[in-house]
C-alpha cells in the first residue's frame, strides 16, 4: 500500500531543464541571462553575510515589497515576495484551487502548471493555441468559464509570443482568478507599468515576476506576485512565515534598487535577440518574433532533436521540446536562449556544421 | 463571493513570534542561536555572490544530501533539503495527506501544524499530553491510528522534553508516517545519530532538521528531512524545482562540513540553559526540564502575561504562551530562548525587579 496521496502516487513530476554543474558548457537551455548581476547586488549579499544571520528574516519583507510596489505604481500590499516565482504559482495554486476544480493555460506553453494542479488535486485543460500562436477564442471560452485559474505565461515559452491586452482580457475567467506569469516581461520591447491592475478586471488578475532571468539572479530564488490586496491577503496565510530568506532579500532589494543595471543587460539582450533571429533565418529555420529572451525556432526539414544532439555533443546546451498538435499532428522545434554575442557566435558556427 | 478555496477563507493563518527590525532588543523569543554562525560559513556566502549568481542552483542539492547523510549514517537519497524545515513539513503535508484525512499531534505543542493541515483541507486532532508532558497512551491510541499522519517536536515546544525511543514508537500511526520535528535535537544532552530509522519502523518514520537553530542560521533558511527513499521518493515531486538557493546551500555545506562549531555552541547554551534553570527555580518558578535550547517556566502566582508585557517594556521579549487544558483550565507559561550569558543576565536581573 503506498503511504503518498493517490495523485502523487500518479504522477511523474516535474523535470526541469539540464543543469550541468561542470563549466564549459555553453548553456542556452534555461533562460538564464548571460550577464551577471550588479556589483552592488554583490555588495549586498556580503553585507548581510556579516551582519545577523543567526536571527529570522524579516517576514513581510518590507523593504523588497515597496520597490516592487512602485514598479507596478501600487501600494506595498500588492506584492507578495516569495522563494522564486516558482513559489509564487505554487502559493496561488493553493490558495485558490480545491481539488476537483479546473486550471487552464495555453498550448504549448509552461507545462509545470499541469504538474502543481495535479499535485493540488485538480484537474487542466489545454487552450490550444492557433498555428501562428494566436488565441482560437471561441474554442477556449467554453474552457476559461469553467476554471477557477487561468495561467498565461507572458511573454509565452517556448514561443515569445507577447499578447495584446485585449487577448489578455478575453482570457479572464468569470467566476475565478487569471494569472500572468511574466518571468519574461523586462525583455518586451515596451514593458507595462502594471496599468491592467488598474481596471476592473485587474481585481481578478495576478502577475507573477521573477528576479531569476532579467536581474541576473536565477541562483538566488526571488520572485513576487502583484495583485490586489483583497487577492494578496489569502496568499500571505498560505505562504510559510518566513519563505524569503535574508540573503535573497539583501540581493533582492538591492537589484530592484538598480534598474539601471537591468534594463541595460535586457536591452543588450534584446539586440542579441535580432542577431540571433537573423542568422538563424539565414540558415533556413522559421523563428517565431520573440519578446523573451529565448527564441523558438524551427526547421523545414525537422531533425529537431538531431539538431539538439549534435550540439550537445559539441557542449552546446539547447531546449528540444516537443507538444501535442491540435490535430494528430506533433509540434516540435528548438528553443534557444539569448546568451551573449560569443556564446550565440558558437552557437551559429556549430549550427552552420550540423543543418 | 470570495475567490479563495473555502479553507483559505477560513483559517486565520500562522502567527511567527515578533521580529522586531530595530536592533536594541533582548531577544528571547524566538529560539535563534545567540551566537554567529561558523566564520567558514560566511566565507562561503561570500565565495558563491562571486560565482555565478545567474544561473539555476544545483536542484537536487548533491553536496548538501552527502553531508546530512552522513550525519545519520544514511545514503543521500534519504535527504530532502528545503527552504527551511517549515517548507519540509508543508512538503510533507502535501505528499501524504489528502483533505478530510485526519493529521495528529501533541498537545501543547507547536500549533503550525493545526496551519499546515487547515491549508491541505485536513482536519486535525489534539494529543493531549499529561500535565507533566508525559504522554497518555490509551487515549491517543485511537487518534494515532485514525491518522494519516503524527507530528511530534523532539524535543517538544514549549516544555523542551524530549521524549524516549519506546514512547515514540508508540506514535507510530499504523496506516500512516510519524514526522519527528527535531528542530532542537542538537541541543540534546545525548543527540541520536539516526538510529531508529534503521528499524522496521524507521521505513515509515521522517526526520526533519534545521540550521536555524544549532548551526545559527535562521536567516538562511535551510532545513531538511530524513527519511527511507521510498517516501523521500514522493516528497521529490511535490517541491519545487529550484527550492533551496545558491546561497543557502553554500552556507548550509559551509555549516555541516564545521561539525565543532555548531557542537561547540550547542554546549555553551546547554551550560547555559542549566544555569537559567536554577535562577528561575531561585525566583520561585516550575521550570520543566529542557532538552532544547529554551525552557518552559511557570509560576505559582501565575501573572505570566503580566511578567511578559514588564519585560517586553524594558525592550527584553520572550513568548507567552497559552494553551487549552485537558480539562477546563487554560494552560499558560513563559517560553525563554537562551541567549548568551549576558542576555540572561539582563533577563533575570529584570525578572527579579518584576516577580
Amino acid at each position: 500500500m503506498s503511504l503518498f496521496r493517490p495523485d502523487i502516487e500518479r504522477i511523474a513530476g516535474y523535470v526541469p531543464g539540464e543543469q550541468p554543474r561542470e563549466t564549459g558548457w555553453v548553456k542556452l537551455n534555461t533562460n538564464e541571462n548571460p550577464y551577471p548581476p550588479s556589483p552592488k547586488v554583490v555588495a549586498a549579499i556580503e553585507a548581510a553575510a556579516h551582519a545577523r544571520l543567526n536571527v529570522y528574516p524579516d517576514p513581510l519583507s518590507t523593504r523588497f515589497r515597496q520597490l516592487a510596489a512602485e514598479l507596478f505604481n501600487v501600494e506595498p500590499d500588492w506584492i507578495l515576495p516569495a522563494n522564486g516565482s516558482d513559489e509564487n504559482l505554487t502559493i496561488i495554486m493553493r490558495t485558490f484551487v480545491d481539488p476537483k476544480e479546473q486550471v487552464a493555460y495555453p498550448y504549448p506553453s509552461y507545462i509545470l502548471y499541469e504538474t502543481l494542479a495535479e499535485i493540488q488535486g485538480a484537474s487542466w485543460v489545454r487552450l490550444q493555441l492557433n498555428a501562428d500562436w494566436s488565441w482560437n477564442r471561441d474554442a477556449c471560452r467554453p474552457l476559461i468559464e469553467n476554471s477557477k485559474l487561468v495561467l498565461v505565461p507572458n511573454p509565452n515559452s517556448p514561443s515569445g509570443t507577447r499578447w495584446s491586452d485585449d487577448d489578455i482580457l478575453a482570457l479572464l475567467p468569470p467566476n475565478g482568478v487569471l494569472v500572468l506569469d511574466e518571468a519574461y516581461g523586462d525583455f518586451c520591447d515596451d514593458p507595462h507599468s502594471g496599468e491592467l491592475l488598474q481596471s476592473d478586471a485587474g481585481k481578478r488578475i495576478i502577475i507573477t515576476r521573477t528576479l531569476s532571468k532579467s536581474y541576473s539572479l536565477a541562483g538566488i530564488r526571488m520572485g513576487f506576485s502583484v495583485a490586489h490586496p483583497d487577492l494578496t491577503r489569502g496568499m500571505l496565510k498560505v505562504k510559510d512565515s518566513y519563505n524569503c530568506n535574508t540573503l535573497s532579500l539583501a540581493a533582492g532589494v538591492a537589484a530592484l534598487e538598480d534598474q539601471q543595471w537591468m534594463k541595460d543587460n535586457a536591452a543588450r539582450i534584446r539586440q542579441s535577440r535580432s542577431t540571433l533571429t537573423a542568422s538563424l533565418s539565414e540558415l533556413g529555420f522559421e523563428v517565431e518574433t520573440s519578446q523573451a529572451n529565448f527564441v523558438w525556432a524551427t526547421h523545414p526539414e525537422g531533425r529537431h532533436q538531431q539538431i539538439f544532439e549534435e550540439l550537445k555533443n559539441r557542449k552546446i546546451l539547447v531546449r528540444y521540446m516537443r507538444f501535442a498538435g491540435a490535430d494528430e499532428n506533433e509540434i516540435d522545434g528548438l528553443r534557444i536562449t539569448v546568451g551573449t554575442d560569443d556564446e550565440l557566435g558558437t552557437f551559429i558556427n556549430a549550427m552552420r556544421e550540423i543543418v
